[in-house]
C-alpha cells in the first residue's frame, strides 16, 4: 500500500484548513483604517494558527518521510490528527473574535492538546508498523519537544482563566520551540546513509 | 489512460468536502462556554460525517489501488460518487442545526444511501473494465458490508420519522461496521503476491 | 518543463470550484421538508454546473494527456480557462437563487461561452507548441462538438430573454452531447500505439 | 528531502486562495442586470488578484524547478510567502467592496509588497542552499523585475491616498510587466542543457 495518496490527501486537508481560516477575518464594511481594529485580534490568532499548522505540516512531512508501508491503523491515526486540526478555524475564529477571552483561549488550548496527542498516536502507529528498531523509533528516542508540548498545552488550559495573556504566551512559546528546525530525523537519516 | 489524476482529483474533492463541513459550525458571538451549547449538535453531526468521509476515502484508496486502466465509465462513476459526497456539508449542516430532527435525519440517510449506491456503481464499472476474474471481483466476492450498508441506510429513512435517535444509531452502527478495517482487498493482494 | 504541476494545480482549482458551489445551497433554518423548496432551483443549477465542471475536468484530462512540454503560453491559456470556470459558483448561485430568471440565465450562458472559448484557446496553444501534425491536431481534426458548443451557448444568451426554459434546455443539451464520451483522442492514441 | 510535497502543498494553497477569492463576490439578491453593478468593482479587484496569484504560481513553478534539495529554511520561507498570499482574499474583498478607496488600496499595496519581499527571501533561501554559482543564482543575476516590483508596490502605498486610480494603475503595470513571460530561467536551463 503506497504512502503517496496519504501524503496527497493530508497536504490537501492541511492546505484547505490553513486557507479557510482566513475566511474568519470578515471584510469590514467601513472604509477607514479604524475599521481594521476589530479585525486585529482575529488576525493575530490567524498568525498563531498559521504557524501551528505550518509546524504540523513540516513535522508531518518529516514523519511520513520515514514511512515505508501504510497500514489501516496509520490511515486512521492520520485522519484522527486531521480531525483535530480541522477544528483550528473554529477555535481560532472564536478566540480572535472575542479578543483572547478566557473560555475561547481554554478551548484553543484544548484543541492544541488533542492535536498533539493525535500526532503522538500517529507516531506510535508508525513505530508499531515499522518496529522499535526502525529509523523513526531511533530518531524520536528522546523526543523532549513532543513530550513537552502536550504538557504545556494542558497547563495552558487552566491558566487561560487566570490570565489569557500568559496562556497565549505559552502557545507562542511552544510554537517558537518547534520553529527551531527539528534536526533529529534529518540527522538519523544522514547517519543511516553513511 | 493513467489513474493518478483520477486519484488526485478525488483526493482534492474529498479533502475539500471534509474541511468545508467545519464551516457549518458557525463561530458563536458570545464568549461563555454556554455559547457552545447550540454548536454541540452541529459538532456531533460533523464528527459523524467526518468519519463517513474518512471511510469513503479509505475504501476509495483501496478500491483504486486495484485499478490498472481508467475508462470513461470509471471517470463518470467516480464523479457521480463525488457528487453525492459533495452534498454531505449541506445535509450535515441541516441535521446539526435542527438538533437531529426527523426530516433532516431522513435526508441525511437518503444522501448516505445514494453515496452507497454510487460506490457500488463505481465498483461495477471497475469490475466491468477489469473482468469478472480480476483481483477486485475476487476481493469483493462476498461483500456483505457493501450490501448491508445501503439496506440499513434505506431502513433508517422511514425510521427517522419514528425515532431520529434510532435512525442516527443506525448511521453510527454502519460507520463502526466499516471502521473495522477491510482486510479483504489487502488479503487478496497479499495472496496474489505470493 | 514538466506538465505534472500544471495538472495538479488545475485539478486543485477544479476540485475546489466544484465543491465550493455547494456552499451556495444555504442550509435552511426551518426543519420541515417544505423548507427545502426554495433550495430546489439552487440544487438543480448546482447539478447542471457540476456536470459541466465534470465535463471540463474530463476533457482537460484527455487534452493534457497529449501534452509533452509546457510553455508559458500553455500555462497562461490554462489559467485563463480556470478563471472563467472559477466564475461558475457565482453565476450558478445567481441563477439558482432567482429561479432561472432571464438575466441570470443569460449571464450563465455568457460564462459558459467564455469558458468554451478559453478551452479552444488552450487547444490552439497546445497545437501551436506541438505542431500541426501532432497527435492532438489529428484528434481534434473535425471537432464538431468543440465548435458547436460555443455556437449553442452564444445562441442561448438572447434566447434567455425569450424563454429561460429553452435556454436552459440548450445548456442541458450541450452537456448531454459531451457526456457521450469523447473517443476521438482515445482512438488517435490507440492508432498511434499500434 | 524531496521537493514534491512542497510543490503539492504550495499548489494546493495557491489553488484554494485563487478560488476562495471568488466567494467575496456575493451573489446579489435582485434579478436585474443592475444588481450586478455593485459587484463590478469586486469583480475587477478579483481579476487583478487572480492575475497576481497566477504570476506567483507561474514564477514559483519556475523557481522550484531549479531546486534540488529542500532545507528547513526553504520550507519556512515558502510558508512565509504563502502566508502573505493567503491575505489576498481579505485585501481584495475590502478594496473591491469599497470601490478602490484610498485605505483599502494602500493595504492591498502593502500585502503585495510583503508578498514580493517574501518571494525574494525564498529566492535567497534557495540560493543559500544551492550555492552562489548555482543555476538559479545565474538566472536571477540581473533580476530587474524582482527588484522593481517591490519598489513600485512601496511607491503605490502613499500614492493610494493621493490618487487610488494611479496606485491601481501601478498594480496593473507591475502585473503586465510580469505577464511578459520570464525567459531568464528557461534560457539558463537551456544553456545548461547544451
Amino acid at each position: 500500500m503506497p504512502k503517496n495518496r496519504l501524503e496527497a490527501f493530508s497536504d490537501g486537508v492541511l492546505a484547505i484548513i490553513i486557507t479557510i481560516m482566513v475566511l474568519e477575518m470578515k471584510v469590514p464594511h467601513a472604509v477607514e483604517f479604524a475599521a481594521l481594529k476589530p479585525v486585529l485580534p482575529v488576525f493575530l490568532s490567524y498568525v498563531l494558527s498559521f504557524i501551528y499548522l505550518g509546524i504540523y505540516w513540516n513535522n508531518h512531512h518529516h514523519l511520513l518521510h520515514t514511512v515505508k508501508t501504510v497500514s489501516g491503523g496509520i490511515l486512521w491515526a492520520n485522519l484522527h490528527l486531521l480531525f483535530w486540526l480541522s477544528l483550528f478555524p473554529f477555535t481560532t475564529g472564536w478566540m480572535g473574535e472575542n479578543n483572547f477571552a478566557p473560555p475561547p483561549t481554554a478551548l484553543y488550548g484544548f484543541v492544541l492538546l488533542m492535536a498533539a496527542i493525535a500526532y503522538y498516536i500517529l507516531q506510535c502507529a508508525i513505530i508499531a508498523k515499522h518496529g522499535r528498531d526502525s529509523l523513526l523509533a531511533e530518531a524520536i528516542g528522546r523526543d523532549w519537544k513532543g513530550k513537552l508540548s502536550p504538557v504545556l498545552c494542558l497547563a495552558a488550559i487552566p491558566l487561560s482563566f487566570a490570565s489569557p495573556l500568559i496562556a497565549n504566551g505559552v502557545f507562542v512559546f511552544v510554537a517558537l520551540m518547534w520553529l527551531i528546525p527539528d534536526r533529529r530525523i534529518e540527522r538519523a537519516l544522514e547517519k543511516h546513509e553513511h
